[in-house]
């Protein structure tokens, strides 16, 4: 007998007809001999009327009655479900963040978990109780109800495994699982049976459509075995792991996956003095304007000057060339120039570490189809090549392809 | 400066607009310098929504998760108008039942407040705070969401202002006040400005159209100034108070106002024998089909048998007269009879406490105007009788009229 933490999306709870048909695939857990603790999100198309109605009132609203407005959402969708599991003869109840109680910081909108108080819920567990919790919801240290932001659920979910050391945190969604690549890219894409938090995070562009990646990271912090499987498909899903070890394949793939992203622009400056500072020289005013910096390359060039080349987000491009233009001529820097249709490539995989040449490998694939290749970046576990944009879907097939990534259907 | 609760029914938070009006009404409160603790229903039609959502998966739902369903439509009231209140630039702070806190008994669909913690409310109304109170709501002991039934709304004013002492609790809703007789009825009909917490109950019949009898019952008992006033309409309403003594009209009316009802049926069984014990044989089985019976009254008849005679609601009728053709048979009773096509007119008023002879002058009026009397009941404010339903109209109009009550206009 396991403890389940099984979380249910807006989709997955879409309509009363969807509802109930997660009523029904909670009690077939349940009748294998599970324990569970359910957490649902507000019905889809909910939380948009709620912020429209508020928008009506205020159309920048934020902070502390906009979290009570929001949290009515994930609290009809408990009251819901546990009403059709009590039609189907089973023990359940309802518990909203506070009820808990799902202690949290008091950054409305926006907050963080700080501690979960497990007692009453174990309590019903041990009388053989579903629970069904509102996520994306808490309470602060005065009452006040706050919620966790976007994607919120996931991370309840998490948290809840964790306090109460559940076997496996269960994320239902409208995917059966983490792909190798995006399946609409690669028809060939494989479903992994298995991947490690690391890698999950590292794969944030396909991952991100699949688990928010702030509930990845606590699942790895807490250790949290994470589970994704599809709310309308049987099937096992991707198990998201700490520990890749037990991987019962004697030959492990060498990389997980391959992600990319489309949204990224790249910035250069060319013959900067190569001096203490001009790193901040440079990139401080990007950040005074709000603009997030992904990747980050500095190359030391012939005359003691130094090229410096850094991506950001396609939206922020026009802003980011201007201020780069301005450092540009404070900095006596040759040039600035930009680049808004690149798209960046990216393998990623925990066996990486063991394995030499997995970079020239890739390299190496990507030459063979012609496609130059315009930055390089390389962490533990992911490296990541910047490309012009028409070769995405070229470049994401010729890796997923040369890796063998297909290939190791299990079925 | 007086502190004020003020409760908003669902039709008068009934859409952002209608919610924009109520911040703005508060204001000019809040503006003429008094303290405001605003009570609100959730919009209207939303609660209608909310229980179709749960009939859709069970149509007798009742008990702990419906009230976990319902209470969001007020917590999404207190939500809005607080944020139009921020828009408008005044400090505003919403709370849930849960969250001031109104503790239950753990009754669910028709909890009964405990007590009020309003220590928190007092704070922050020390601040400037308006507070924006969810009705209808509260916790049991156990943190459980309750609600108050029906109508509750009226009852959390009113007990917020007993908890806090407040100097009136206004009932804003679609009626500028209590009136002498239903407007629909008599042209002449006039608002009360005054009229005591027994009156009141005893004019339930018009009364349950302003304000829920048991919110009547809870401010008679902690002495809580009511007050019914409009909440489209300037006015000052109708003040429902304990003291009647405080009334400055030299000459003060000896009844306050025509009740009737047209709800009612009348059953009767003659010629029952006259033994102890009779009237629980004939009403044991009629309460024990849960009819609940109004008017009762049991005549001394000639021959050592009695007449026995009751009322209850029209829809109870048929049921009611089965039963009793059985009664009959099992008390060998000469005949079970009766009129679904009755009314009961009744006058109340306080005055006729000291004021001999007003039940023979409203016998008078009405056989002035020739209409038979059925059934007589009185009690100590209050004298009912039953007449023919097409005898309505010309009754009311007829008391109306014969006890000067249109004449009493202030303007």
């Amino acid at each position: 007998m396991a403890l389940l933490v099984q979380k249910y999306g807006g989709t997955s709870v879409g309509s009363i007809e969807r509802i109930e048909a997660v009523a029904e695939k909670v009690i077939r857990y349940k009748e294998q001999g599970n324990d569970l603790v359910v957490v649902v999100s507000a019905m889809s198309g909910e939380t948009n009327r709620l912020t429209d109605l508020a928008k009506q009132i205020d159309p920048t609203v934020r902070g502390r009655e906009l979290d009570v407005l929001l949290t009515t959402g994930e609290q009809v969708t408990i009251a819901l479900l546990t009403m059709a599991l009590h039609k189907r003869g089973y023990d359940a109840k309802s518990y909203t963040g506070g009820q808990v109680k799902i202690l949290t910081d008091n950054a409305h909108n926006k907050a963080r978990i700080v501690s979960i108080d497990a007692a009453n819920l174990a309590q019903d567990l041990k009388q053989g109780q579903i629970i069904v919790v509102a996520g994306f919801q808490g309470v602060d240290e005065h009452g006040n109800i706050t919620t966790l932001g976007r994607g919120g659920s996931d991370t309840t979910g998490v948290a809840l495994a964790a306090a109460l050391k559940a076997d496996e945190c269960q994320i239902f969604t409208d995917v059966d699982g983490v792909y190798t690549t995006d399946p609409r890219v690669v028809a060939e894409a494989r479903r992994l049976e298995k991947i490690t938090f690391e890698e999950m995070l590292e794969m944030a562009s396909l991952g991100s459509k699949v688990l928010q990646i702030r509930a990845v990271e606590f699942a790895g912090k807490y250790e949290v075995p994470l589970r994704v499987l599809s709310s309308f498909e049987e099937g096992e899903g991707t198990l998201i792991t700490s520990d890749s070890s037990e991987d019962d394949s004697v030959e492990q793939a060498v990389i997980s996956g391959i992600a990319f992203n489309r949204d990224e622009a790249q910035l250069t400056i060319n013959g900067v003095a190569d001096t203490p500072g001009v790193a901040h020289q440079i990139l401080g005013p990007i950040s005074d304007a709000n603009i997030e910096v992904d990747m980050i390359l500095q190359n030391v060039g012939a005359d003691g000057t130094t090229d410096f080349t850094f991506t950001v987000h396609r939206n922020d491009y026009d802003t980011a060339l201007n201020i780069l233009n301005k450092v540009a001529q404070d900095l006596k820097a040759r040039v600035a120039s930009g680049n808004n249709r690149i798209v960046k490539l990216s393998i990623v995989g925990v066996g990486m570490r063991s394995h030499a040449g997995i970079a020239s490998k890739m390299f190496e694939i990507l030459a063979n189809e012609g496609i130059n290749i315009l930055m390089i970046s390389t962490s533990e576990i992911k490296i990541s090549v910047v490309v012009e944009e028409k070769y995405l879907e070229l470049g994401v097939r010729a890796l997923h392809d040369g890796f063998d990534l297909a290939e190791y259907e299990t079925e």
